[in-house]
């Protein structure tokens, strides 16, 4: 098909794929909008893990295209929180997802800042037959607003505004820089074991690292810097800039969270290795 | 694309998505009925698990709006079992899907009722060659017999017509009540441990059930009738209403499954609590 | 949408679907060829295992259609290994796919055998940055190659031409005949517990096997050649034709793998039973 002004609906959620929902959420944006291309990001969010929900969303939508958002990751399904629709900034002049539509409680607002920030929110109202039992947002609220948006719907049509600054945020990823450390929250760890930190080359330079390396989590290990995984031995620990442009660290062919043990949430410390560096 | 008659071609399987079957049946439903949209709904129902396919493809139906069902989970993978194709009573006029392929063992006929019944249903030749080995019948008979009615090839045209009344049933889902109790057969656990009875709000009805519950399954325990989810307590037991219009046990952000010590086949009681309950 | 000369997108890959990798990419084929239908094959081949993506990959192509093959398993992300392009002899007259995208390090070439054969083949340039961190081929290099094929782009545009006879190329899969009894590799272990093996019919017949049967993996066991699942007793071994053209270890509604306790990899015999068999 030609592509729409409207780009495709890109669908995340922490439904997983073992029951119905993601599939029946697909087939109710494809009902309210017929021929709309639909993309799934990811339905392996953890259960209930907003905050690797957001952090998934936020390293997607830089490489997304243009199009709607749509997300679904919601410990308090049925509660008071609102459903919104938030619009991205359009002087931000990237071809990104124009909207997002999802739960207001800080799933959005890392992916909307990585756009360039919001322009306008919404309050979605609640569905039909809310209060009488429990619901299924994501089919009966957010499906049928994202698909109005994807067909040109305006935005202030969808609900009542909202002022954006009002939206919930999460605690941002910690990280502290001092001379020759870095402390960094895991915030990702991949299927290859990768495991991605809350922090970036800059500030590598800013705790001016070396090449030779200490990584404290639960034990000491030796660390290398390097520019791709093939530049490790076996079994070696390296931090890479990795294609999120975020530090990590990796080995080859062998999964470095488990090497280290750690999961996302906890800190590691990153720094440059003593002279007589005596560690694991 | 704009909207053709045939509408989506829906496809639920318990084929997982570790192996290339669904992507195999996938492509082969796409290379018979170009540009038709192919709406994965799961292909998560338990291996071999005819009752658990019957059970989602029953819950998904009412929401997938026109078009194809595809739906295969075959314990008998190329035994005497007829596939079949089945189309859904025009009269009943709703917009779901108008047509159902798959195997003859019970998958289809509760989801064909949750849209009216049956009109008229065929029996599907053999793909070519079989009888020389094992078939796939995914790929080799259901994949073109979906495609073929999206393109709007009349059910005759398909096989040899049969009486819809000849399909094989499943024995329906257990479900008693009497006065203050109801018993009644786990249908269902999702992903987030939720318990999904064979009962809804009318049996709860019947049986006079008050707000204050007890739920015998291996132990008693005490629970609320709630609307929502967050209006129980932190580790409270809930019956809600769910988004099918059934009967659920859940907790808050806990799983009622692991709680209660519960699978799909189980039967629970639900019972108006005593007076002075003595209960966990 | 009507069928384009580009046919559909073919996506095969390790990363499984609990982190974005694959929806990202999925997003990177769609914003570089708008409108591109892509289809799922499989995300679940092992984390780096480039020989069970390879031979799910060559079971797959034959019934996907003509279109573009994206395909990445890749234990050496980032090192020195080509990304490369392939396109298939046209002289082998099949609708399949027309050409190959992904790493030059055994993936690809038996699907390409399985259609006729590769005409022609080209390295792709890295991407923009690659040197200052780890790449993510699959979103930077191999998307935007497949989108470009799609649209028409001939291949000598998309890098420089290589002798396709250099592609890397895995050990072939072992099988060795004698009279009475075959030696084969076990190639595939799907989901429902069937063990497929490196031998066809063809060499079934050559070692004039019987249709009463001995399987030697870690014990020795009873086994029928027969023609369906349905065949078989409970319980029963059976060595059948699978729907690939294969030899086939299997049982009716049980795991063979879990019967004869082997994985992939593993080499077993199946031998003509003596005629007083004794065995488990």
């Amino acid at each position: 098909m030609a592509a729409r002004p409207g780009g495709s609906v890109f669908f995340l959620t922490d439904y997983g794929l073992a029951d119905e929902f993601a599939g029946v959420v697909r087939a109710a944006v494809f009902r309210h909008a017929p021929g709309v291309p639909m993309i799934d990001v990811t339905h392996g969010v953890p259960p209930f893990d907003v905050r690797a929900g957001a952090l998934a969303l936020a390293r997607a939508v830089p490489h997304l295209g243009p199009g709607i958002v749509l997300a679904v990751v919601d410990p308090g399904v049925g509660t008071a929180r609102r459903g919104v629709a938030v619009s991205v900034r359009s002087s931000s002049g990237c071809d990104g997802p124009h909207h997002f539509v999802g739960p207001d409680n800080g799933l959005l607002p890392w992916a909307v800042d990585a756009l360039g920030g919001a322009e306008g929110a919404v309050s979605l109202p609640p569905p039909p037959g809310a209060g009488l039992g429990t619901t299924f947002d994501g089919r009966d609220v957010f499906a049928p607003a994202a698909a109005r948006l994807w067909q040109g719907t305006p935005l202030s049509e969808l609900g009542e505004g909202l002022d954006p600054g009002t939206l919930v945020r999460l605690a941002p990823p910690r990280c502290a820089v001092s001379r020759g450390a870095l402390q960094a929250e895991v915030q990702w760890v991949d299927r290859f074991g990768n495991v991605q930190l809350a922090a970036g080359p800059d500030d590598a330079t800013a705790a001016a690292l070396g090449d030779e390396l200490e990584v404290v989590a639960t034990a000491v290990h030796r660390a290398q810097r390097v520019r791709a995984f093939a530049a490790l031995g076996p079994g070696a620990l390296g931090v890479v800039v990795d294609a999120n442009g975020r530090l990590a660290l990796v080995c080859d062919r062998r999964s470095a969270a488990t090497v280290l043990r750690v999961q996302p949430g906890d800190v590691v410390t990153v720094r440059t290795a003593g002279p007589a560096g005596g560690s694991s």
